[in-house]
């Protein structure tokens, strides 16, 4: 921590803030330049981020030296994390895990039909909402119960690992155990309540980034959950708000290879949502797999026409099996395999 | 609701959107123009707009028309509403009401000194968080059920309403026992679990704009606790995040008059966490009292050096006191009292 | 200036670092804490920041402590300064001074008669754009020197000083000869090449914001024109971009107030482009300036139907006469005038 | 065009709306639904765009229908351009294109070296500036024409064509005598006097993104340089400004494949300033390849520490070298080479 004073600061307010951080059991190391004095803060930074340093008489802004996290952070684990997530399917190995399925559960039929074909042509993890948060209280909310069910049972059918989303704290033991993996939606990203009560499971937990997150806060996100003993975590870029309004999100792929830089978790993509059009979703899934994503999440729907929920961003089975054999070399070309 | 055909649509397509728009006992009038085909719905858009149009073959693009709220517009209830809190306190009429107190209740000195130097200065609402959303989680959490204990004793001591944050529907119960106002936090605009909860109760609910929230998500959000049945609804402009850091985030005053237009509802606007710097809020909150905001939430500690959060956008009760003396003569420039 | 080392930096890294600092003649004083090395150096931050300090073997990051602009800033020139425009009308002092005026200058008859009306509603300054920057090639590019030479004519007819835009490093001598005050739009915000050749002048020059632009560089930009020799320099918040859309732009009045603690130089608002909204110009010019900004800049156009530019965030004469009576209210609640 | 008209629309307003658009030579065609009116408008947008119709009395919001860009779009021109730049360099085929150099040309060594050790690599087209546009005046300007000679003499040792920036109208002229292809900056990119100078030359330009500008307004300044005669024109993704800020920018690709399908002209992806980091530079290069990009732009230096410009996010040759050759395969498995 480095605590930069103002230009007017007195001998006085300089000995208040050191006073401050010695109490804490840390040290100060004053440097006195022409136009400012700073105060350096040796030892550990939690300790004294509790304190509004900004308030203290003469202090001009304070600046954090290393990052929040420290469960989830590279320095801390150096080696990637491998997350299994059931049925012998790993995450963040050298094989590419693609997660397919539609975006919400509708019926039997629209699931089975989506569950063989995804899985036919190469998905890992079936994926499917039956929770679903939507901008509007007037919108499919989606079938609850009754579509957790469903998934579990094609799941079994076909013989692939689940994901769906998780919207309250009162689910958490009911999700848990209908599906393989939970998801944290994007704007639940900040739902602390939420996010402590998966990291009490030993569920793989699939963290999407909010939809204003900075990598920072998403770390930090991810930081409650392994807090929590939970360290089963994937993290999923699925585009951020920008004023760009062409795409519905700007997807943020050098958020994907920096992600991988700061932190040991798996990192996956998500260029159904990250678009919110069908015919992006073959690039950005190419290029997902080219800067180094350990997989994607995509949505494929029958008839998108007839979908319930997100159709304008779906493929169907038949451009998704076409996505396939396009990641399939991509991958390739950058030393992995699907 | 407006549909626009692709260049290349052909009468078969257009013959298909317009048999969907029928099924659903809607009307649909086709225009066509010298580069496009248009076809316009007439009838309730919520009908369609469940529909995926943006995937049915020759379509280009759907523009709705009409503003996806109801219960909340001006347009459905064009008189002002005026929530009742609670001793007396009425928000959205003539007077602006000012709610004030620490980010977080610490202990019952510092809250009981808080809400007498308030109180004596003009506030006519008591704030204090028991429950706290922290991006960190080794940041303090609030004291719960004990701060909740400690807000309802001091407020019936100084003899003003309410309010605290509520994070968790499992908490919506027992936070209603003891406060009079429910705030919902800005990371859980779109928590749409609590929305429907919060939408259960009959308390008065402030609703803060998500930190990346449009005007017309933000509506959403209280169209949701509408639907419920509790029209109690308190909009509180916080700060949007922007490009710019100087400040913690954007405070968007202009969204405070669109609102305002917009919707019957109430605002108020909180400087405190909308500039993060103490040294913003008397400005921001003179501003948000000139461009019609019904009322400030501002954080005000006795000793916001020793603060346990957000202690460096707090005010001491003197520069409170302060600031209520300029609000009171803006706010009669604009025709209102305090 | 900081300079924090990664937690395997090496000795030689840290010497090498200390060795580069010292061979600019700055002082460098190294602090080993528990996790992370950190370099401080003492002096002309200036001097280093050419430097790319980030690629020397064993850094993490470099954080700047000054800000990198100087002529411009509070710290270097405590005082407020007061721009003379021409025909004793000041900018910066107790006095909150309008510039009003149609987007482009039409014709005669559009000029003169808003000449008219604007002045006496209590206009200071008289705007009307010569050359337009339109976002597209085939929208009206205003009349060039033919427009220039309508604005100084009915300018002196009426008695007042006058602004227009300056495009063009070609143009600037040439304007310059015809209007008071020279404009840099926020598409030229940082066209360095346009910022040193109005530097050369000795024309007050009114920098606006540009659309993504921080506070910093907008004062950097200023810093452009300041180091040239000229410092008559008046800032113009006038929106910026986020990805909230119902706006316009998102009007960023805390910018306002910031700029007036960092800079010494006056800050005006211009409430028209700031929100594209005709019926958002009157309360954000009452909370721009209730918030502390120094004047205002408000399109007027007699006949806004008929306007070929910006026509529809344009006051009717009436309507602006309206909006004087009020601000003058709210200008003397927060003890100036108007 | 599509005009919303208010509920409380009479049907005087509405009558004087259709007149306005039938005095233009346009049809409209009114549509009364049962909470709006809607009058659509038959005939080339262009016409009404300028008529303010957001004031006309009883409209509610004007929604355009059609892209407002023509020469540059793929309704207008469908065949993929191909722009030649000179010794039989082809940007826009199925040959990727990358262009490599310093970000400023220091002296004679320094861009020799270069030179020689990216046409090694791979590279087509050296870069190098000679104008800078620095966000502070006191940071390295470049060194001007003597920078242009440079450039020239070593791009005919090594024999590549060559790009630089081009910054103020007045130097257009000189610039075209030493480079193949005029670079428009970020920071211009709406500067609209420099798009119409560079639109008179028959000169390759490279358009970069500005730094907030959606992908109309993007493809708007590309119409400005067309309708101006000269289409040679290459765009170029530089990074968007977010919230995001541990990125310098925030790489937008999924613009990149938004841009192939909306217009004929080639793309180009510039991760160096899109990222502002040495390490990501590499993995963004395969994404953007993946994605579609027709070339890449990349900051190379013999020695990063040494720049005067931008020397954090340069490659050394080694890593361009390593990075070519990922690229290689990437360029393969998308059915393309280098």
């Amino acid at each position: 921590m480095i605590i930069v004073m103002r230009k007017d600061a007195t001998e006085k307010d300089i000995e208040y803030v050191v006073k401050r951080i010695e109490k804490l059991g840390l040290k100060a190391m004053v440097s006195k330049g022409i136009e400012r004095t700073i105060v350096g803060v040796i030892g550990p930074e939690d300790k004294i981020s509790m304190q509004p340093l900004e308030v203290f008489p003469g202090v001009e802004k304070v600046m954090p030296v290393l990052a929040p996290y420290k469960l989830v952070s590279r320095d801390f684990h150096p080696q990637s994390s491998i997350v299994e997530v059931g049925k012998g399917v790993k995450i963040g190995g050298e094989e590419i895990i693609v997660m397919a399925g539609p975006c919400a559960i509708e019926n039997m039929e629209q699931i089975r039909e989506t569950a063989y074909r995804v899985k036919q042509a190469g998905a890992k993890i079936l994926r499917g909402g039956a929770y679903k948060p939507r901008t509007s209280p007037y919108s499919f909310q989606g079938l609850g119960l009754e579509g957790l069910k469903m998934l579990k049972e094609v799941a079994e059918e076909v013989g692939l690992p689940t994901i769906t989303e998780v919207m309250d704290t009162r689910d958490v033991e009911l999700v848990s155990k209908y599906s393989d993996i939970l998801q944290i939606g994007t704007r639940n990203m900040q739902n602390f309540s939420l996010l402590k009560e998966v990291g009490q499971t030993n569920k793989p937990v699939l963290l999407k980034r909010g939809l204003s997150a900075t990598i920072k806060e998403w770390l930090m996100a991810a930081e409650y959950i392994a807090s929590g003993g939970n360290t089963n975590i994937i993290l999923c870029e699925r585009g951020i708000r920008t004023f760009e309004t062409y795409t519905r999100n700007t997807l943020d792929l050098s958020a994907v290879a920096s992600v991988k830089q700061l932190s040991h978790l798996p990192v996956i993509v998500d260029p159904s949502h990250g678009t919110g059009k069908y015919n992006l979703v073959l690039p950005m899934s190419l290029a997902a797999v080219a800067c180094g994503a350990d997989g994607l999440m995509i949505e494929v729907h029958p008839r998108p026409q007839e979908a319930l929920s997100d159709g304008s961003q779906s493929l169907i089975p038949d451009k998704f099996q076409e996505l396939m054999e396009k990641v399939k070399k991509v991958a390739e070309a950058v030393g992995r395999y699907i």
